[in-house]
């Protein structure tokens, strides 16, 4: 692999992304990509006993899935990568606690699905592994409980705040090579324009998104439409449109075939998600559920994915403190 | 590099650990090792407002000293992988959001240290960069806040209760070849006995340690005097104690090169800390500020640095889990 500078790597010889599954709560089913995921759970507690458990099955059964569908026993693992929005990331520690894998632990809030990606892909391309697990996970209720207000309180929602996705994305890289393959990476760097309102995390998060994506761009020597699809992580609908302004701003021009997984996963006109999707889950979910699926059909060929995290906490917020925030890209091609 | 199994990876071009720097609080400057550390900041605010942004400035303070002993820029860098004990690992991701370098937030609990440099190393040793900043971050103050009870309250401690060391450790790890460098890592399985005592860190600790140092010398046909030094992170005086057993139950034999940083970093006597100090600064700020000059000097030449981290949260422990625990190893030669 070469490193093209700005955290940017380029592999000679790609990693593939062997399997991949996705599993989601009911109302990310109800949602227009309902018929893409692997599994909808219709039970909130998905069988568990708190919504810290249940966020930890999801993710289990999503990482059983990718493996099973790559017809993997955990022996065939060589690292797996993980993490999660919840304090501690005990969505991933508990989930993968019996695995028996050696295991990395990742924070970068709902940037973590690249993340994981990008180090995968990093240790694979470098000859470290022939499979490593990446994967993550978020869950509605926990995320609220955490973040927000208590869900019994029943405080409303300002019309800019998103809705964190039930769901878990989970997929194995792979020395192999096969289709679709991870051709390069782009780490992102923290980028904070001082956003301190947490009701408007798409606000924080796209320029970060845009700072990445410029980036890649660069390095790379590429224009945007290199790409049949460059897509964010969970930059809503606000967020959406503030780093359309901002590929103007930052002279890419316009991107039609640029989209946001947390603009896409809910129908906005009927599921009152307010400004969209968000959560680790997000971007994960879309992913392993509909674009990989996607680019085995051949339906799409050059994809940017680009998950975006906030790396703050409600500490931080009490504190006064502006919203860091972090995109990490991921080309994949089919 | 080569993949030997079992989380373990042998490096034959071996990265370097070209520079490192370690920034502690008073009580850490007043035990045995206090002359060794770079800095011993007296203001247990280290000039902040609050003792989450003091863990930022210390983070910030030995990362940056690390790359000044290194004579690196931030430009020179490739990558920073940094992490820490608060929610969100805010500590890291404050500290290092001005420094717009790529950036890979990890959790590890208190086995960072060593999950940063496995992850730096990885990277290094299969191509992917030149200098990658790792680091890690604890301060007493915020965690008691965090985990236990408020300070404020002024609550007996249990006397098996750990202290969390207030410093941080940061090493930039090169491709450059250098001295002291890793030549292997083993990454940790999850492991967890079922303890369910958050008093009893190192009880829960011990056997993620144990599993880790048996793997890395089956996977590398090493006994364990092949080192001067086997060092854990804080399994402290209790947690030392137990893994002295379970080297004998393993079939390790007596190990008399084996030492914990939580039982060395305080004066048990003195220092009233009750079982020994903890955090992920406690096992970094040993490693930057005693161990790796002491490899410099001659004084050590075969270090196995093992980390440990227990992975649960208020949260899980309140539900009734039990303490998932990892330790990461780092084989690093002079």
């Amino acid at each position: 692999m070469y490193n093209a500078g700005n955290g940017t790597i380029i592999f000679e010889k790609c990693p593939s992304i062997r399997s991949f599954a996705a599993v989601v709560g009911k109302k990310e089913g109800d949602g227009p990509f309902g018929k893409f995921f692997d599994m909808i759970e219709e039970d909130e507690y998905f069988g568990q006993e708190s919504w810290e458990k249940a966020e930890s099955e999801i993710l289990r059964r999503s990482a059983f899935l990718a493996m099973n569908k790559g017809a993997l026993k955990k022996e065939n693992l060589d690292f797996a990568i993980s993490g999660d929005l919840l304090n501690q990331c005990i969505s991933s520690g508990y989930a993968l606690r019996d695995m028996g894998v050696p295991f990395f632990g990742v924070y970068g809030a709902c940037s973590t699905m690249a993340e994981s990606l990008a180090l995968g892909s990093l240790i694979i391309g470098g000859g470290g592994a022939d499979n490593i697990l990446c994967a993550t996970s978020s869950h509605f209720c926990s995320a609220e409980k955490q973040f927000r207000t208590p869900l019994e309180y029943g405080g409303q929602r300002t019309p800019n705040a998103q809705w964190t996705v039930t769901g878990s994305g989970s997929a194995v890289v792979s020395s192999k090579s096969g289709n679709p393959r991870i051709e390069a990476i782009t780490c992102g760097k923290i980028v904070d324009l001082g956003i301190t309102d947490i009701g408007n995390m798409g606000a924080a998060m796209a320029p970060a998104f845009v700072d990445t994506l410029k980036t890649h761009l660069a390095m790379l020597g590429r224009k945007p439409s290199h790409y049949d699809l460059i897509v964010s992580g969970d930059l809503g609908i606000i967020g959406k449109s503030i780093a359309k302004e901002l590929f103007n701003k930052e002279g890419l021009g316009e991107i039609p075939q640029y989209d946001d997984c947390g603009a896409m996963i809910f129908n906005q006109k009927e599921q009152d998600t307010h400004a969209g999707g968000s959560g680790c889950g997000c971007a994960a979910s879309m992913l392993c559920g509909y674009i990989l699926p996607e680019m085995k059909k051949g339906n799409l060929k050059n994809v940017l994915f680009a998950a975006t995290g906030a790396l703050m906490s409600p500490t931080a917020t009490f504190q006064g403190e502006s919203i860091p925030s972090i995109s990490h890209a991921i080309s994949i091609q089919a």
